[in-house]
């Protein structure tokens, strides 16, 4: 669609950023501050589409994505993206020469790296940043024996060379995000792999009682609908009070979905549907092509 | 016992620290940069026991801890802690009339006050730091028109005056540590309720087929075992092979949990307990009686 305005957890440089920047085929994109203040934004109409980390994000918290669209905001995933986590270590372009004495980057990230740094750089300092763009930032300024760990669009907004490419311990480490909307409104996506079609739904229990579980997922097990996912959450009515969000492997239909939910309401559950939603696999181009 | 070597997620003033000091009775504790960090040191034997955050911390993602216990190292989760969030707007005391123009902390803490700000705040700078406890330093150093949001052992480590307790916009929002060990050895704790026993268990399953998560569960269900968390989480082995993290609610037995087990391998299910062991519940002491 012209003009569709595409709100992100920002700042430049971060993962939610690239995925955004991979998935969307024009419009406007705004940076916003923190998750809730994005998912804000769409709940009052000034942007379309909110995108935001679902899971394994560095930038964001998952409990704080999921937590905010149930309680906050009224709103439903629309489509999902994966994004595979690539690190690279990188540095000041002047300064290729100089021992590297100092590592900038998200503890997230240099957790993710553990492995790559106690090998390569064990007597290195290590400092931590609020977002390994920040850590971009600050080699960017005064690179003299210093080198960040980030992403390679966060390489490139801030000038630096990428001297070892993924340096990330585990290989397959991947982000989901969320594309949520208040009102639908069609997407104009690039082309993308839609790897399959999902639906979250949010489960709350009556009470706290043994095999309730078992009894929600015998609902879907019966119909053999595949959970891909399943996560419990505390409501935030206190300690010990949980709900389920469970990701099915199908689109919402007629028969099945609403099949579940009279059963699990005749249990004295609740069950509502938080978004049916293509997923999206996004592929990162290879640093090398970039610099 | 005399001289019990812990060592936990630091650096200074982190919600991890906080649990520490309330949980343990003496010994000495040993500050670590990263979450592998801490627990690469419990695998060495540098110190008996790791204290790491498990859930839904500030300043530690809970898959890295996961993941970690999971792939990397062969402990045990032998206590956990459960400790309440409580975040305050914090100023230098020499500036407490200047008006706040700035805020920093953590992008997690901004979130999880992000109403409180909005409301209280709405033209003040938000600034993302490293930690809270960095926060605090900074507001430390050269406070004039600064606060830092951060808890109180953040701002009695840095000097600063709690202007406002409790602005976190959930108040039952709690973050739960993992005790770990590799060789058991008793810990000299302090005297606090214990919630209940847990035990943790981890699940693979031979293939992703319909309905498998529902025959595990049915093992602890017709048993009446109560589970109060499970959630699934990738093996590293790439996208859509999952194992599944199952919190029971009660102590490891001689004869239900090799019930369970054995009835999951028949099913070609592989189960591993990652730990059995008493649940403690920290209370923090208001601020107000510690400044």
């Amino acid at each position: 669609m012209k003009g569709q305005k595409i709100g992100y957890l920002g700042p430049r440089g971060t993962f939610t950023k690239m995925a955004v920047d991979s998935l969307f085929d024009g419009g406007s994109f705004i940076s916003y501050e923190s998750i809730p203040a994005c998912l804000d934004a769409v709940e009052q109409g000034e942007i379309d589409t909110g995108v935001v980390p679902l899971e394994n994000a560095i930038e964001g918290s998952v409990h704080l994505t999921i937590d905010y669209l149930v309680h906050q905001v009224n709103q439903s995933i629309i489509a999902e993206m994966t994004v595979p986590i690539k690190q690279h270590l990188c540095i000041h372009p002047d300064h290729a020469d100089e021992q590297v004495r100092k590592i900038y980057s998200h503890s997230h990230a240099i957790a993710q790296c553990h492995q790559y740094l106690h090998k390569n750089f064990p007597d290195a300092k290590l400092e931590y940043t609020a977002s390994t763009g920040r850590a971009a930032e600050i080699v960017g300024e005064d690179g003299k024996g210093t080198a960040a760990i980030c992403n390679a669009l966060a390489a490139e907004e801030y000038g630096l060379k990428i001297v070892e490419e993924n340096i990330h311990d585990y290989d397959n480490n991947h982000t989901r995000f969320a594309v949520v909307q208040k009102t639908p409104k069609t997407l104009k996506v690039k082309d993308h792999p839609v790897s399959k079609h999902k639906t979250t739904v949010m489960v709350t229990l009556p009470k706290d009682y043994v095999g309730a579980l078992h009894q929600v997922l015998a609902a879907f097990a019966w119909r053999k609908m595949n959970l891909s996912k399943i996560e419990s959450r505390p409501l935030k009515t206190g300690l010990g009070n949980y709900f389920f969000l469970i990701d099915v492997d199908q689109p919402y239909d007629q028969v099945l979905f609403p099949g579940v939910q009279a059963e699990l309401q005749a249990l004295g559950c609740q069950l509502k549907v938080i978004g049916t939603y293509p997923s999206y696999q996004i592929e990162v181009p290879s640093p090398a092509r970039k610099i």
